[in-house]
């Protein structure tokens, strides 16, 4: 394919994403098919001769459509938001095209600079410390992730460095498994089981913490565990605090944590996947008291902000305390800037050694969009759930579960797990709407996302009828 | 912006990309621009009110482009290649409007089981053993992962955990901090530094085993490294074999190596993460014989194979290896088809949990393509390399460092490493070609590697052209 085809074919393809999106709502949200559906209908090997576009294009909706769940579907209430907008894929369109790897300043100086600086932009719509931003000359600074899973586990790795060198420093004969052998690090019984594969990646004891009525992990409980572990003989050296979790979108107490956390000399890594793009509204940013006392923070304008996926923003005090855990330096990565203090190589601050130019997708969304439209946004998606809320409160047979703060609403039958088990399989089997399930303590619980950047009141309030519609049918099966 | 702004701004995008590509030739390679170059550039905070598309496209020439590092250049001969193509940059337009995020089966279904027929095809294209593929019901696999680094680093995991499982089934008292302090991993001296950072983020130790006189590993030094590891009570457990490295496209020796990981027991991770595109060419298959000792196999198409970055292609003969050493499975993404033996759910097969629909790209790009077209490509490339060679060694000043196969060229002046490094220095000050450097024992190495998609003789001959008028400059000033 040369330049003039590509001329053709891509805006055929504009054409095509944007019927697809524009068309979205009619779509099946979740699809029909069965395991193994799609093997028979694709041969068993490649083709030697090159086939046509429009084959291809044929086979999109042939083959590909009757299998994907339309997560930007405006009946997609399942999981958490997955952000999609226009300029985010014209970004990665530029992105496609530069198609540079930024492992180094010098393998393409405007991937890092552009990282730098929009990271430092976010860092200032979020109000978040000064300290966390990289400004002319912090020590502290922000990178993209891949996902929050990343972040977590690249926290948890540097700190587990910086104890071990710590230690070592004291005893010097002190063998590294001699301290990861004691080694703990901590989340709430709430916490994503990304944090539980962080441990088990890292080689370290995770331990859950039991949260508070309200799902929240506290200083009473964080403590206790820290005495008891430390009696044990043990080193608590790492703790993962959650704003928004993914269950019910609880809020650890920060401001309690994280006292606890730098009088104890602990890591405090705070995950706000989902959550942290809230807190550029000023009537929402106290949910982020308490990060001045955090190591690390990470959220993903990748769930929420309309930055397409991946981009998962985590920012650090000291930067030094990532490089000082993955710096490696071969000759073939070198350059004549690298040891001049001045440049940021990001391979040192992630797993991976390449990166994609994903700051252009913020440059993009952050000008097109402006903070207010961000903000707009935001406040449209916590108002929705708002509306869903006082909806299900108004019907006696159902109960709220877990505050609703921002765009999730966790709900259910006043009745047993299983009636509430049987409600979601006639949701999810009607294949109108697609909701995810989850459990609070020993409870059933049915989750209501505000997913869909296109979701309005409508839709919503057909959701709710449609809902209670099947729990009428459900509840009228029971008594027959 | 809508879908009528997007049908616009898409299409003017399109013919952006188009230019940018076909023009890429008349921009310089190297950028000239200093560290913190760009900040200054950009306001310090994000606008609150919206920017028009016409100001950030114009921003993209202003501010971004004099930045780049321009890798898809005729005239860039650094690092590896990294794909780019028409129909990657196609699919990932699609990719990027389906936006599902396929961590499970049922939270895309078309997302994982088109990864896994490509994984069979791309498998079949390069001969690999059966064992590998999933077919209708394999017990091995292929996934994609975003990178290399990535791919070694989940192999390390999975054999840290099956060796510690496995040890500690025998004596069940034995923690598991006891036998990591135990593992060593091994590698030859040549490996890529993410074998030696996956080592280092896994929490065990690695060894460098000393390549023989061609930079590859062989039997007997990895056997002796093992006896002698062996008697002082450590416990081997994991091996990484390279073929084409990153400083000069050596080959481990893995018919030899092979056997021996398999009488001892040890896992065996094949990198070839650059060279595996050329193995879909019969003449260069025998390089990858031996394969069928490995329990994982690596490459990265988004090297070589025109598929952009990021789709590093992952084999394993056990799927259970991975999922049993990543396996967590909270409510809120259980789903019904599960457990039923018949799904994929690939968030178990790697570290992050969210994932791109990344096999589209593969799709697209083998089917416009066709084998042939792949195959010519690979082709052109060796073609090319060899053709540079054969310029070097018609010029008695300089030498050939290592051996030719692929498309990379380790070559320099017959002389001290500080007049090769001094012409490196005028190469790049020089910004009409860009290549980095590699250490080859105590030698200071020129690496010259074909890259872009659209290079032909006539840039090769110019770049060698260059560097010996660049060379014979040095020599004169040497005189004088």
């Amino acid at each position: 394919m040369n330049a003039d085809e590509f001329r053709r074919r891509g805006k055929e393809m504009v054409d095509y994403v944007a019927d697809y999106l524009e068309g979205i709502e009619a779509r099946q949200v979740y699809p029909d098919v069965e395991p193994g559906y799609l093997r028979p209908l694709i041969p068993p090997t490649a083709p030697q001769e090159p086939d046509t576009f429009e084959d291809i294009i044929n086979d999109v909706e042939k083959i590909i459509m009757p299998g994907v769940t339309h997560w930007h579907s405006p009946y997609f209430f399942a999981y958490f938001p997955t952000a999609s907008s226009y300029p985010a894929m014209l970004a990665d369109m530029l992105c496609g095209a530069i198609g540079c790897i930024g492992f180094s300043w010098a393998a393409s100086p405007a991937c890092t600079e552009l990282e730098t600086v929009m990271m430092d932009w976010l860092g200032r719509m979020l109000q978040l410390p000064e300290a966390f931003l990289a400004g002319e000359a912090g020590e502290g600074g922000g990178v993209i992730q891949g996902s929050a899973s990343e972040a977590t586990l690249v926290a948890l790795l540097a700190a587990r460095t910086k104890v071990i060198r710590c230690l070592q420093t004291a005893s010097p004969g002190l063998t590294q498994a001699a301290v990861m052998e004691k080694l703990v690090a901590y989340a709430s019984d709430q916490a994503h089981s990304s944090v539980e594969r962080a441990g088990l990646i890292g080689g370290v004891k995770l331990k859950a913490i039991p949260s508070d009525g309200k799902f929240a992990l506290r200083a009473s409980a964080l403590q206790e565990a820290l005495e008891r572990d430390k009696a044990a003989g043990l080193i608590p050296f790492f703790v993962v605090a959650t704003l928004g979790t993914t269950s019910c979108c609880s809020f650890d107490n920060l401001l309690e944590v994280g006292p606890v956390c730098r009088k104890e000399g602990v890591w405090l890594h705070v995950d706000a996947a989902y959550a942290g793009s809230a807190f550029i509204c000023p009537e929402f940013r106290h949910l982020l008291d308490g990060v001045e006392f955090a190591d690390s923070f990470n959220f993903n304008p990748h769930k929420w902000l309309l930055v397409n996926f991946d981009c998962s923003a985590m920012w650090v005090k000291k930067r030094t305390d990532l490089t000082g855990a993955f710096k490696l330096d071969p000759v073939y990565l070198k350059h004549s800037h690298q040891d001049s203090g001045l440049i940021t190589d990001y391979r040192h601050w992630q797993l991976p050694l390449g990166r994609r130019f994903r700051s252009l997708k913020m440059w993009f969304v952050f000008r097109l969009y402006g903070v207010t439209g961000l903000q707009a946004y935001i406040r449209k998606h916590v108002q929705l759930s708002h509306e869903f809320e006082s909806l299900v409160r108004q019907d006696p047979r159902f109960e709220i579960c877990a505050e609703v703060t921002l765009g999730l609403v966790c709900f259910r039958l006043k009745g047993p797990n299983s009636q509430n088990e049987a409600l979601l399989e006639r949701i999810n089997s009607a294949r109108r709407i697609h909701l995810v399930p989850c459990r609070l303590r020993d409870q059933f619980v049915l989750r209501f996302a505000i997913c869909s950047r296109t979701v309005e009141s409508a839709h919503v309030r057909l959701a709710w009828e449609h809902i209670r519609g099947l729990a009428a049918e459900l509840l009228g099966a029971e008594k027959e």
